[in-house]
C-alpha cells in the first residue's frame, strides 16, 4: 500500500496509508483523486492535499456551517463558495432556510464527489432549496444582484483555484452581497502550520468587517489537527450568542459535534508554541 | 537523514526527521536517545517514543506544573514523580515553594538530560529546594511519611517503568501522602489516539478523589497534538479558580504560555471525533 506524505514543517510529516485509489483524473483546474485509507475511510484529494475524509468530514463541515448559521438569528439565504463535496451544503440544509446557493468552480469535483463520496454531501444537491452554480466564486460575488444572510467560504489551500478566495478584494465584494446583518466565515488553515495564512485572512477581513475573529476545530486528518476558521460579520458577534436560543434551535437540527458548548469552546483559541 | 516514524493509528503516522543522534544507550530500565531534528530541535526519546523536545517542552511542562500549582492557594511542598528531564521541576521552582522532591526511577535519564538537554531542566537540579530521589515512584509514595500539597506525575506512556504509575493502587497511595487540601495531576496521553487511557486514568482517579477532571494542551511534537492531563483533587477544583488571584501570583512567575486565560481554555475540552 502507498502512503500520502504531507510535509507540514521542516523535517516533519504526516503520512496516511492508501488502500485503493477509486478515482484519479485531471479537471481543467486541478488533479482530483479519491482514495480509501484504513484510518480515515474515503478521502478527497485535490492537487495532492487531503480535502476531506469519510471519518472526520462532519467535524469540519459542522463547524464551518453551524457556528455562523446559529450566530445569525434567522438565516434564510446562504451562499457557499467552493465546497463541491457537498458537506457544507448538507449541514446548511439542516436549517430552515429558503435557499442555499453553492458556487463551485470545478464541475468535476461535484461529479466525482457525488459518485464516490455520496455520504459527505448527502442528498444536498437534490434538495429543492439548493441551487448549484458552476462558476468562479469571485466572479459570482462581483456580478450577482442577490443578497445573502450568511456566506460560507469552503475553499482549498490558497493556491490554484483557491488563491483569489483569500484576497481583500473578494472579502470586500462579499460585503456588498451580504444583508446588513450578514456574516461570512472562511476556512483559514492550520493553526499550527499556516499561522501566516490565518493572520492574513484576519487582516483582510478587518479591512471591510467591523467584527472579526477566529475559531477552531480538531480535524484529525488535517496537518497539525488544529484547524482555523475566520469570520467577518457586519453585526452579529459569534462570541456573544444566546446559548439558550442556540440549544432551542438545535432541537430540530441534528448534529454529531456542534452544540452551544462546542460553539463556546471553539471560540477559545488554545495556547500555541511561540516559535 | 533518518526519520522517526510514530504510527499513531491504523495506516496513519507522524514522522520526524533526525539530523544527529547525540546520545544512544540503554539503562537498566529503557532505551535512551537524544537526537536533534530540524522541526523540534533536540529531543529526548525513550523506548522509541519522543518524550519532550527543545521547541515545545515548555508547553507540556508549564501546563503540567502551573495549572495545579495555581489551583492550590499556597503550595509549599511538591512531589514530582518521573520527569527526569527536569522540565516540570524547573517550572515548579518558579513558585515560592519550600521543597520540590523529584522521584525518578532512572538515574541515567537525569544524567543524559542534564548533559544534552540542560535548557529543559534549567538549573533546577542545583536549586537548594530540590531533592532528587532515584527510586520507584510507587515505592516512594508507599513508604514515605512526608506530606505534599501537590503531586505532579510526569510519566512515560503506560508501558515499561511507567506502567504502574497509572494504577488505582498508585493513586490511592498518593492520597495518603497528600495534605488534606492537596491535588494530583498526571499526564494522561493523546486525546485523539489514547482515549481509552484518558478514560482509564479518570476512572482510577475517581475511586479515591472527590474532584476529578481532564484538561489539555496543544503539543506539536506529540501524536495527535492534543495532549491530556488528568487531575484528582481532595478539595480545590481547577475549574473554580479565582482568575484575578492567579494573575496576581503570576506577576512573579515568568511563563511563556500559562496564564489565567490559558488555565480556563485548557479546561474546555475540544469536540473530538466520535469514531
Amino acid at each position: 500500500m502507498e502512503w500520502i506524505v504531507d510535509i507540514v514543517g521542516p523535517g516533519f510529516a504526516q503520512a496516511t496509508q492508501v488502500q485503493d485509489v477509486l478515482f484519479d483524473g485531471r479537471s481543467a483546474f486541478q488533479h482530483i483523486q479519491v482514495a480509501s485509507s484504513p484510518m480515515f475511510g474515503r478521502m478527497l484529494i485535490l492537487d495532492d492535499a487531503v480535502q476531506t475524509s469519510e471519518r472526520d468530514e462532519y467535524i469540519y463541515h459542522e463547524m464551518l456551517a453551524h457556528l455562523p448559521l446559529l450566530t445569525h438569528p434567522a438565516p434564510r439565504r446562504v451562499l457557499i463558495i467552493g465546497g463541491g463535496d457537498g458537506g457544507t451544503l448538507e449541514e446548511t440544509l439542516k436549517h430552515p432556510i429558503e435557499q442555499a446557493t453553492l458556487v463551485e468552480i470545478d464541475q468535476d469535483v461535484v461529479t466525482v464527489c457525488r459518485r464516490f463520496l455520496p455520504f459527505i454531501g448527502g442528498g444536498g444537491f437534490d434538495d429543492a432549496r439548493t441551487r448549484l452554480v458552476i462558476d468562479d466564486g469571485i466572479e459570482f460575488v462581483r456580478t450577482t444582484s442577490e443578497r445573502f444572510d450568511v456566506i460560507l467560504v469552503d475553499s482549498t489551500d490558497p493556491k490554484g483555484p483557491g488563491l483569489a478566495l483569500f484576497s481583500p478584494e473578494f472579502y470586500a465584494a462579499c460585503t456588498h452581497v451580504l444583508a446588513p446583518d450578514g456574516l461570512l466565515v472562511a476556512q483559514s488553515g492550520s493553526l499550527l502550520y499556516q499561522r501566516e495564512l490565518t493572520e492574513m485572512v484576519r487582516r483582510h477581513l478587518r479591512t471591510v468587517f467591523p467584527v472579526v475573529g477566529t475559531y477552531w476545530a480538531a480535524v484529525p486528518a488535517y496537518p497539525g489537527v488544529l484547524w482555523g476558521f475566520s469570520y467577518g460579520s457586519l453585526r452579529h458577534d459569534p462570541s456573544h450568542v444566546n446559548r439558550t436560543a442556540i440549544s432551542k434551535r438545535l432541537t430540530t437540527i441534528p448534529t454529531r459535534l456542534y452544540s452551544a458548548d462546542t460553539h463556546t469552546a471553539a471560540l477559545q483559541l488554545p495556547g500555541l508554541p511561540d516559535v
